[in-house]
């Protein structure tokens, strides 16, 4: 019996909208969500749990109050718990999260209009 | 400030041994561990976590009793808690792994000569 691996490009192939993170696998209590994202996010931190990016297409930078981290597919960077951070994407950038399930996107932040349900695997 | 992103290949290029994998990241209590690793490893299971496996370079197959999967760059997959394994690769395989901080690499086989020391942050 041949069993399935899970293949970024494709998954990503399967949607357009920007900024809904899609759950595509998971280990114990964590999720993997592919995201892609384009323009500003909102500052916003979580004060409960470190979150892992992982560039697949793209280029990332991560604003903090005090820096930025600049990177693209190929690299991750973990942002530790409690800072505050903002994501940006001068042109789309597909990548990978890695964080406990229930994380929310905005982080702490009051659930907003741009606020994903991020519980709901793909589809596949 | 700029802070520093983690890079695959960067990381891959300090090390040459095989089946000796290296934390490079940790969320929480998870670790992002790299590897390299080429031939047949041993079966064995992992009790009580999942365990997944992203291919950065190279084909790997992951053996199970009643199968096997296939995958290579850009794909993932996850080994459920329990499941006997034997990865395999028949060229050299670099490849990330995400599991639990503390788990050995032969699972719940009795630690041997092929049990790799896990827990040292690999030195950039």
């Amino acid at each position: 019996m041949a069993y399935q691996s899970i293949n970024f490009e494709n998954k990503l192939g399967l949607f357009s909208e920007q900024w809904t993170p899609k759950v595509i696998a998971e280990i114990n209590d964590y999720q993997f969500k592919i995201v892609k994202i384009e323009g500003d996010f909102v500052w916003h931190s979580h004060a409960d749990t470190d979150e892992a990016f992982i560039v697949l297409d793209g280029q990332l930078r991560i604003d903090f109050k005090n820096g930025y981290v600049n990177f693209s597919a190929g690299e991750m960077y973990v942002v530790p718990k409690g800072m505050e951070h903002k994501p940006y994407a001068e042109k789309e950038v597909k990548m990978l999260l890695i964080e406990p399930r229930g994380v929310l996107n905005t982080g702490d932040e009051q659930a907003s209009e741009i606020t994903a349900v991020n519980e709901s695997p793909l589809v596949c």
